[in-house]
């Protein structure tokens, strides 16, 4: 048992209050994490020194009657792709492995600390962020706490699955083309996958430097307010959540959902109120130009080392790095004219409304030993396609809030995602819903 | 004799009191090019009608005692990718010859004209702007009028020699990697690359997006200026000439220079007092970036036509096309990164200088049976390589003025061109150089 009943705000209230010693909760966590890790493989290493040197100060600033920080004693993992003084960061690779240690922390693990925040883990991913799976050749797969057969979801899985599991209350990740988002889904977690560019990415090891965000996942929609907070470093407005109009995306984001997922979404625009149905235009287009730009900027990244180290890349993310090399760039100047052109269709959807929902995946979390997705009638590869409805939504940069919902009155089966969408920079609408939703009993964390 | 005995910015001043009729300039201007163009080949098509209609319409407003605008009467040749309503852009293709003709004229054209301009022709170009030498398969190649066994340079030959013929006494040209700059200096006419993004490319036929810029060529350092405000529909603030700081580039752009163009440079130095030397770093990088991005999106705009026409495309322009079309994708990537690099260093270099000086070219025009120059001690291709020190400084959107060098007490070769580099948006300081230049006697365009 690591303490981790209360959830981020009240957790960190009562470390504030002085009731719980940041100290006594970080060494219970890191117990709590070695016991019972093995069950579910998130985490890939332990931050021992760094969570006691952490929790001690902010028990040291309670004693002394000064501010620990709004997110004070809270245990947070860490994406292994994240720099941690004293720590090689491996991007969940072997070839980064030798690498020196990181001489600092990433700026959001540094934002986190300041806040209070106790980092505790390194935690597990896809190689290099390619992948919505967390099926990693060189660390294990991460598996799914609410059922370990199934799928986390990735790339950002370990600090997803960590939260899921309790064994931390708040994780960072980052999100390309759905991986904070397709993880917080299939684990039943909160998550926000932040407007493009908000928040830094410094000292983050780059998959895609284009579209590249950092973000984090919570144990509840307050925690990940209070988390984003810490991370931009400055507080949100207030907003009435009366005043919010609230539609539904059609279309691409209206087709091909599991039963569960329909019924999920149906109850969720219903009790929003949700009526409007808005239609993104050439959203198959959308997706593929964030396939290329991906491919081929994360490609970018790696040509030296694919000449002369190839052989000790995970075999799954190498043969997507070597196609990607092989592009055509033709397509690279296609796909950034489609990004101009989709972003401004994306800002005249909501030209109405100032929240969009959609579902975040067509279903439950996948199993392992079948670990694909129904689209269109045929089954497809989950580890390229669970980001049906997270990737076209990449590529216009706009701010993704992922709810797990609760569906009232019914036995829930695995956990069901939807995404909530704004404008750029309007993360204070999407966490006012979220909110909302919480106390309406119509989205709730599903932590075991 | 077609009367433009009087340099733009006195010949407008003699329309504007009435001393001379638009009408009966522009029919001695057309006349002119019909009887004199074989011997250069600058013109594709004379504009009678559009001529006719501009010009009467500068001695109607004279006549009513209204403002004609400051270049009023004022002849421009314009470059064949801008459209002019009522006439097909053919960009100097075939391939889009058969086009419907433009339904309105392009801005850069409908600002001239509304400043009092006469368009008077259309002028010949490198197919798609891809080359640095106006050679064209279809339309012909344009001779230097200087030495008409020589080139003009490109890709925007005919406007500049058209000046240098004093056909016109202003032309439309565009530059992307040095299509003004390199044809400005070898002709010996005045010209300029603007801004990247400051004069807008609307309705002219795009070569590489990220890199096209439109602009002047002018029969003078005033001419050329009253064209630029008159491009930019706003005049130019006064710069006072003896606050600037004057540099001279070193490193790639001190190397290379033939015998004249080295002492023409060094002339010029010393006689502004540019006695700091400073270097960019990478230039040769710059200049490949340039090169990717060019092949790149160049190719990127004709693909769907190479499919089915390849045929009609002047060689050497579709092997170019071809080539950019195999690129692979990582290298775009690439050179953007560098892109932006490649800038702050650019801003670093104007830290102590208000204006850089550089060649525009090794040397002089080359001639047509032997199209190269001596680059590293090397004979190479004149097409590829004429823009050695225009294409790095493309990369970096800075604003560039070619002067053409006089140099004092000298029995004159072929024209040589320098040019003057400033800060993004301080076009008026380039200006306010060039003016005093001329003044000086140290730069002066030569018409035959």
């Amino acid at each position: 048992m690591s303490g981790l009943q209360q959830r981020t705000v009240a957790l960190a209230a009562s470390v504030r209050r002085g009731e719980i010693s940041a100290r006594d909760l970080a060494v219970k966590v890191l117990a709590d994490i070695e016991s019972r890790d093995g069950n579910y493989h998130c985490v890939t290493r332990l931050l021992m020194h760094r969570a006691l040197e952490a929790a001690e100060r902010v028990d040291r600033l309670v004693l002394q009657g000064r501010d620990p920080g709004p997110l004070a004693g809270v245990p947070f993992g860490i994406k292994d792709l994240f720099d941690v003084r004293g720590e090689v960061t491996t991007a969940g690779s072997k070839v980064l492995a030798n690498d020196p240690p990181a001489t600092q922390d990433a700026v959001a693990v540094a934002h986190l600390i300041a806040a209070g925040a106790v980092p505790v883990a390194l935690t597990n991913m896809d190689e290099f962020a390619y992948g919505f799976a967390t099926i990693n050749a060189h660390y294990g797969n991460t598996r799914n706490p609410h059922a370990p057969e199934h799928l986390a979801g990735g790339s950002s899985g370990g600090s997803a699955a960590g939260v899921a599991a309790r064994m931390f209350s708040l994780g960072l990740g980052s999100d390309t083309n759905g991986s904070i988002r397709v993880p917080a889904s299939l684990c039943g977690v909160w998550g926000l996958r932040a407007t493009q560019g908000r928040l830094s990415v410094e000292g983050s090891y780059p998959f895609v430097p284009s579209l590249d965000t950092v973000g984090p996942f919570a144990d509840s929609a307050g925690g990940l307010k209070a988390c984003f907070e810490a991370l931009s470093a400055r507080p949100l407005a207030e907003v009435d959540v009366r005043g919010l109009r609230i539609a539904r995306l059609g279309g691409w984001f209206g087709e091909n959902m599991s039963p569960p997922m329909q019924a999920a979404i149906d109850g969720l625009s219903m009790a929003l109120g949700a009526t409007d149905v808005v239609e993104l235009p050439e959203v198959a287009r959308a997706r593929a130009a964030a396939f290329v730009i991906s491919a081929s900027e994360g490609a970018g990244q790696h040509l030296g080392r694919l000449r002369t180290q190839a052989a000790e890349y995970d075999p799954a993310v190498r043969d997507r790095l070597l196609a990607g090399a092989l592009l055509p760039s033709t397509l690279i100047f296609q796909a950034h004219r489609l990004r101009h052109w989709f972003r401004d269709r994306m800002h005249e959807a909501f030209a109405k409304s100032d929240i969009l929902l959609a579902p975040a995946l067509v279903g439950e979390a996948p199993r392992f030993d079948q670990p694909e997705i129904e689209v269109g009638g045929k089954m497809v590869s989950a580890r390229a396609n669970l980001g049906l409805y997270t990737q076209p939504l990449t590529l216009a940069g706009f701010p993704v809030l992922t709810v797990p919902m609760k569906v009232p009155g019914k036995a829930p089966g695995l956990p069901l995602g939807a995404q909530l969408i704004a404008r750029p920079g309007r993360e204070d609408q999407l966490f006012a819903l979220a909110e909302k939703l919480e106390v309406d009993g119509l989205a709730e964390a599903r932590l075991i």
